[in-house]
């Protein structure tokens, strides 16, 4: 039978539905992916073209005589501009900012075919590193309010240039959902006394059933309210209210989480469409008890339609237990070695 | 330049990027609709077909041995389900509801090739008259607390069956976005003294910049703060929480205004994929002087990406304003002329 679920943190409900219940294996869509090659002469993110994009704003490694790995530039068709002031505007009803933010772009490779999945471990941390920089750098600007960094992989999840890139958008105004997910927290922390991501994850690794890997510093899982098929979360077990706090050990190992349950996903579910983001305090509250980040990967298997729309209360057909149990099947060792041999 | 522009009723921030504007012109995309023809013989929404579904609830006309304009029927794959007792579970973080609910669709006509845009107002009305009579009736059982009517149109907004249908489902509980957008209504009634929609309705008159039609009973305009191109809302004019209250005369009009504004985005906007969604006062709070029902129109031009679902802000790239003026001036009484030439 069908069950509503109440995300414990952010108080949403979902609808489990599983009369129309599909089994993990049914969600995967074997879709046709173009064959692209590694360099593509007018991608304006392939080397070689360094000119057509707006000026760098930092590489990896840095040394700038060796080839880069990771790059980040503005947005050349950015939603926000840093070149105003912020200016807030209140004429009864109507009230807004101007446009000021930054909007960042994240190279995350030279190599035009490549996919996070399959990626060394290394090179993902090296990605995390220049997150974590300019999550920080950024976080520096007083006008700066908020940092969303995510990545769009595929069509459905919203990306126009497929050469592997993720994006960080800072906005001089805290959105109501952020705002209302740490006023939740906070009440809780006022009530018990605890943070209670800390508390979730106790009680999610006592029960195991929506775990899908737990490493030394980070757990991944489903969970239990999961909006969406596979949705997967990534916690750092220490408590940490900015994603600007992971330590160096702790860049490793979130890597490796990282890579892993992306591979999961892209072997599993036959390479889906994706975006992941990372929830993490603004520079402000970095130090706060009651709110922990974390690292969200969302799969876009299915569409929002008008009852989501309408109510945003969403509808998910997979079970989340089910879905973990499927993920922690997926031997990704060995398919990476597969997937590697097939492409040597 | 862009701006970020407050929703003055849900307090959401959402970003107006006109540095990556497009003119609404550019948003019509051209898409192969497949030739459907009047009935089809496998669709278990066509007539002949009726035993195929649940058994009805409710048709119009009532008569039964005249042939049926609209079918209410129990949906078979339902996401909640009316044979169960709601029963609520609280286990320390996880706490569920089971799946107690009414799922209904709403057969919109006989017809497998006909669109609401290009129906006469009467046929419309009827649906509407259906969507209020199931709404008041289903508001009856104290077990429901809220209830969403929804349509989907098009893949790209989630639809199934392409056989016009809208659906109704109502939930044991409230969503977080509902009660807050409830208590945000609450607090300026508490602060003010009046209707914080009719506050606003009355500066969009005034101001005309975003309206798109006016007639005597409701009002169609782009929300200041749209979320997505063409996001087009109607509004009673008299102050009104519940959707089960609309009154005769005014269905009448409701129906010209709903049947008006999807002509304009069928012929403006070349057919899009849209959503659309009646957001009512529940039953319990019908009367209350400080929320105000609307019927929101989404048509689905744009993907959500990962900023939205890292941030819960949106990025709109067409102006409101620019949207509204564009809706205006798509004559529909003359193009639904030569629509109904063109297939006659």
């Amino acid at each position: 039978m069908s069950e509503l679920r109440q995300n414990f943190a952010t108080k949403e409900w979902v609808v489990i539905a599983t009369e129309r219940a599909r089994r993990p294996e049914e969600m995967v869509r074997h879709r046709e992916r173009k064959q692209v090659s590694s360099l593509v002469a007018t991608c304006p993110f392939c080397p070689g073209n360094e000119k057509l994009t707006p000026p760098e704003i930092l590489r990896s490694p840095a040394i700038t005589d060796v080839p880069w790995h990771v790059r980040v530039i503005p947005n050349k068709f950015a939603a926000l501009s840093r070149d105003v002031e912020p200016t807030r505007t209140v004429h009864r009803s109507c009230r807004s900012v101007n446009g000021f933010g930054v909007h960042d772009v994240i190279i995350e490779t030279p190599d035009h075919a490549q996919v996070l999945a399959l990626m060394p471990d290394s090179y993902v941390e090296e990605i995390l590193h220049i997150y974590k920089t300019r999550y920080n750098e950024i976080s520096l600007d007083p006008r700066i309010s908020h940092i969303t960094i995510f990545k769009n992989h595929g069509i459905d999840a919203g990306t126009s240039l497929e050469h592997p890139h993720s994006q960080m958008i800072a906005t001089p105004v805290t959105s109501l959902q952020v705002r209302e997910r740490f006023q939740h927290a906070l009440r809780y922390f006022d009530d018990f006394g605890e943070c209670m991501f800390c508390q979730m994850l106790e009680e999610e690794l006592q029960q195991q059933v929506r775990i899908i890997t737990v490493s030394e510093h980070f757990v991944a899982l489903e969970p239990y309210a999961s909006p969406a098929p596979f949705c997967t979360h990534i916690y750092p077990r220490r408590h940490m209210a900015s994603f600007g706090d992971v330590g160096a050990v702790e860049m490793t190992d979130l890597a490796y989480m990282l890579r892993s349950m992306l591979a999961k996903l892209y072997h599993g579910l036959a390479d889906p469409d994706f975006n992941f983001t990372i929830r993490s305090a603004a520079a402000e509250s970095a130090g706060v008890k009651y709110f922990h980040w974390y690292l969200s990967v969302i799969p876009r298997l299915t569409r929002v339609a008008g009852f989501e729309l309408g109510s945003g209360m969403f509808i998910n057909t997979v079970l989340p237990e089910a879905a973990a149990e499927f993920l922690r099947k997926v031997d990704v060792e060995r398919l990476n070695g597969t997937a590697v041999a097939a492409t040597s």
